[in-house]
């Protein structure tokens, strides 16, 4: 079959690599029907040292069962299913928890022998703790929002839901990628009324204000802080969504949230240290968040993506075939495309 | 009047200074029966450059009412009454909320001209508002208990609160100072049936162990995060309530904690930076915590305190005087003593 394999920074390939096939009773494969590209995909393509192998990459896909170990029950040949960004067993004391990403038999897309999402099929461990089936068919035009929550779209709710975003909460959104507008819509969805969207580039702002964003502020660092604190009374909000990775980003979380809020981050930090001072201890703030748990929200969000309640699969501008890939990550990187959808 | 003046590291002073008059009608007058020495003094005695006029200190104190202005209703001369570490109106939004230490006219003893409670008697501003009324007599041996809720008790309570201790989860607390003694004794209130203590005093750890502490871990750093590993079948715990302040203590708990699971600090931090990489991200771990906004917790401690349930004042190991106060902080700084109560 044919997959991505991404050999250092810049350097992404279509070709091919051995047909995936059941290796445990547990297994099954799938044949996918539409993987993208995460924003976190793109820390490697900007960094990662160039390498004579190459590794497989893609967490975030659905598609059809195309075979299943003795071990899987309650799925077939032929059902449409849902992949969340790891895979885990969806039974032990973690998984039982809603922490499937420290489950103790699972594990992570395109390690370890594991296959990628992005490419034509793929190897699923734990099958039957892991996929979701979709009461979809093959063609859906509900796809794209279907397979927001493999990752964006429960990442952003992850963020809403441990930072305790409620109708009585205000919320800052920092980052006007895909996650962070997922956050807006989550953070509407849970009741919030006022959510105030940090982001610079207007055509995402302006889906952040479809989505539910009451405002936006467009600048940065000190002169950000100072007008979300304006328009919050000078308090800053409850509620803190930091949905980029980078310092500037969690330092001006601290800076825009009031005292006694909660900072939830859900973009994987490219940072070691957080700047958690006596301020910011006097002022009793608390830092949550970390990987979404997807498995553990999909039940949950299903019915209002499969009913049109919300629309998250809007994040998708761009399209392409695996042909494609190379270019969408270029496109992403160089932020021509928000997010982008991948049609094997 | 007398009260201690600090002056710089190691230089602490009894002295004459102005009595305590009303300045505003929302003020009283409070002749102190107990007050005692914090860790936290023990930063500046540690580390205050030398100055010509010194600055006052001490934030936990209870006393006698001996004059209100006239827009104090509810107390009276002669009221025994309870001070916690920060005055607020205990009515506005924040105080409401729970989080009087973010009082909107609230502010810290020893600062700004006001009194601290190392001394014969206290000004104290907001007084209907941070005052609470004591149903004891002025010679009560519940004082020493009481007086922990001004700031030792509560502190390890709202450790143990906002870390969330509950019957079902497992407890680190890190630090056998007061601070870390006062935290066992609330996470056992507080249902918790597991509670780790890691310290190396030996008679501080057997007070714990009183208060509640299941295991005592002496080893520090790595050797300590593996033998609390060990103690919990390689998770670590729940709830980590680091009680200490120094990027150590800090590290440890990161250390020790489950994935999933909470560090509470209460120390006050001798940092400004927290190591919360992508591996604390990757495991969702919240940081929260900070200063304790005891006033909010005391009407809930209190009638334990009062029938005898819990003993808070086990962690005063020594008594003084006035005059005794700077070898007080002496033997605090040198842990020969534990806490100090100070009988002005």
């Amino acid at each position: 079959m044919r997959a991505i394999v991404m050999y250092g920074a810049g350097d992404v390939r279509v070709q091919d690599v051995p047909d995936p096939k059941r290796q445990e009773p547990t297994d099954a494969v799938l044949r996918v029907l539409r993987s993208c590209i995460c924003g976190s995909d793109l820390w490697p393509y900007g960094s990662m040292p160039a390498t004579e192998d190459g590794r497989r990459i893609g967490h975030e896909f659905l598609g059809v069962v195309e075979d299943t170990g003795s071990d899987v029950s309650g799925l077939k040949a032929g059902d449409v299913v849902l992949a969340p960004f790891v895979w885990a067993d969806n039974t032990c004391d973690f998984c039982a928890e809603g922490l499937q990403t420290s489950c103790r038999h699972g594990g992570q897309w395109a390690a370890n022998g594991v296959d990628g999402g992005q490419g034509e099929a793929v190897r699923v461990p734990q099958a039957q703790g892991t996929l979701v089936k979709l009461p979809v068919a093959e063609d859906s035009a509900l796809l794209p929002s279907l397979l927001t929550l493999s990752d964006v779209f429960c990442t952003g709710h992850h963020c809403a839901v441990t930072a305790g975003v409620s109708p009585r909460t205000t919320v800052t959104v920092i980052g006007d990628g895909a996650v962070g507008l997922s956050a807006v819509l989550a953070a509407r969805r849970l009741g919030a009324e006022r959510i105030v969207l940090m982001g610079r580039h207007k055509e995402r702002t302006d889906l952040g204000r479809e989505f539910g964003a009451t405002d936006v502020v467009a600048e940065r660092g000190d002169e950000g802080i100072e007008k979300v604190r304006e328009l919050t009374g000078g308090d800053g909000t409850h509620t803190v969504l930091e949905c980029v990775g980078l310092k500037p980003a969690i330092e001006t979380a601290f800076g825009v949230v009031r005292a006694g809020g909660v900072v939830s981050r859900v973009g994987a930090p490219q940072y070691d240290q957080v700047p958690m001072d006596f301020g910011v201890f006097f002022r009793n703030i608390t830092l949550t968040g970390g990987v979404a748990p997807a498995r553990a929200y999909i039940e949950e969000l299903l019915p209002d993506v499969l009913d049109g309640t919300i629309e998250p699969g809007r994040v998708f501008d761009r399209t392409v075939s695996l042909d494609g890939v190379p270019d969408g990550y270029r496109a992403m990187a160089a932020r021509e495309a928000l997010k982008v959808l991948v049609r094997p």
